[in-house]
């Protein structure tokens, strides 16, 4: 049985990762590694933990960073860390960060946070198990958390 | 037979990743390996294991980044995870971006995407089997998807 | 017994080192390596040698950054570094940059370098001692220094 | 006999390639290995490989970006590359770009790159020949295919 | 008897490599090597080199980044490389830049890139021989080159 790692925070304001694994664990049989740190820029490097010490063979990162500019360089840093983690273990950490300012209201922002988490827990099946599901969709505008773009019409 | 790596997304909204096989596949015998992906974020760890863990001598990465200040900031830390998964292996990863506002409707960004794709292809066979090709191209401007700069007028 | 280091610097205004020691030893029986360097800039290799030379199971990493363009930089190049040196160790180090204008007067600012760094030791210690703690709070917006965001309102 | 590395672009609008080759081949007796690569961003690991494949004690990485916004974040891409190919390596990568907008036409944008490159070139025999020159030369403020801006006048 | 690096630049408009060794050598028995590179960007590989091939415990990496934003981008990266580099070689490397619209004229600056260096300097043997004078100046607000801003007053 593969494991699958989960980053959260106690900074973002809904239960990302609550969602990602009630999702994970609908969808498949997995074992769940769940590491909750204090904000973002600490998610590279407990995603490398998870991946090292405790077997996860992909990790999923979520976060919400704030709505500050500060806030958002800091989802910078942490995009670097998580990326350069990547490349130094060889595994996926799917980043799954949700902007305050991408919604009008808390209800819009928690439907946001939930959808977005969810949609990428299916992309990590799929990351998983059924590799071509993704080819088949190369090119198609997916987007995780609000409507499709879609292909360019042409 | 070389094999060479194709890394691309379901972000996308132009399958970029078959008109770079067609490309190639048009220009000489190789061997092909794809790997879709969610996002662009998603590249350089995709492009690091097609290469460790699929033999590719040489692989593409094709995305499109979206419209917002939020999309330019992931194709700038994709950019970056992209030459550092390059300089991690020593091996060539041509990124091919395209965006969104570079062209004025969706038929000429799909013309633009597919373009730039197949003119990139024609550099990774000139990369693969005829650097001097390249060599004598050095200094002259060439733009990939759009007209060539050409070399200055002196 | 475990080791935690404290890297701090010179240039910051308040002792944020001396609080964050009070705060550790008041909740938890622990050793203790203080470093302290001229700036934040500094902090990335002194905490890797925290952990490296002396032996260190986790590393605070506090600072000021001061209020002009370039001091943002500073602290931006300083958490790329930060982020950068957890990787190489895979171990945390826990940044507490506190910036001037985030507070009114030195009182204010004072204030919230006390609290921030306390409330970051008291993660210290769930991450060393107590990290289902920090699981109970995924999601639920806390704010070091500040009054917490709280979860969103659905 | 030594052997310096030349990585340029088929992207340049001026062959700096052929310019830094006669320069260095007139001020000293080299081995040359040249590496064309489509653009700045192939520019690091072309370098790491001319010093890793093809024994190149340093490199010249030569480059146009072009005049638009993310031209210039791709220059800043290539350099944090080229910054890091070096610290991999220990080797000197020599980063010469020469930028659109530093010309008012074609005939100074050409003088501009000639000469960069030519200058650039003296200071790699500098580095690896008479690296006593260089010191001689500290805090005369130097300046690469302009006027030297010299010492401070006090 | 410790060895300490000086790198510095020929872009940079004044001595700060001479001034940096005059302050070391007025207040301690050390051994000095210098390396004199072009520009800032230089400077990590500089710095790495003289702590693995010549032997240097710590380094200070010297510049005068000019005046335009494309100076002040080189900057950015030269630090990123200089805080990689340390990480690398977990050796510190104490970078001091001078800015140079950090003065009014030519006579101000000068004084600036002076005192700068040598507190700089003076932090240098701090780090190596005194690093309690460090921790008992923690948090008292040190600027470097310009007056210190203190600890907050509460």
């Amino acid at each position: 049985m593969k494991t699958v790692g989960i980053a959260d925070t106690t900074f973002a304001r809904y239960n990302m990762g609550a969602a990602a694994i009630d999702e994970l664990q609908r969808l498949a049989s997995l074992k769940i590694e769940r590491y909750t740190v204090p904000g973002i820029k600490d998610l590279p490097v407990a995603a490398k933990k998870l991946i090292e010490e405790r077997g996860c063979e992909l990790v999923m990162a979520l976060g919400m960073p704030g709505p500050k500019a500060i806030d958002k360089q800091c989802a910078h840093e942490a995009s670097i860390g998580i990326i350069t983690a990547q490349l130094l273990t060889s595994r996926h950490i799917i980043e799954v960060f949700v902007y305050e300012d991408e919604a009008e209201d808390d209800n819009e922002l928690a439907g946001l946070a939930d959808r977005r988490t969810r949609e990428h827990a299916q992309n990590v099946i799929r990351l998983l198990f059924k590799p071509e599901e993704l080819t088949r969709r190369a090119g198609t505008g997916q987007r995780e958390g609000f409507e499709d773009a879609g292909p360019l019409k042409v």
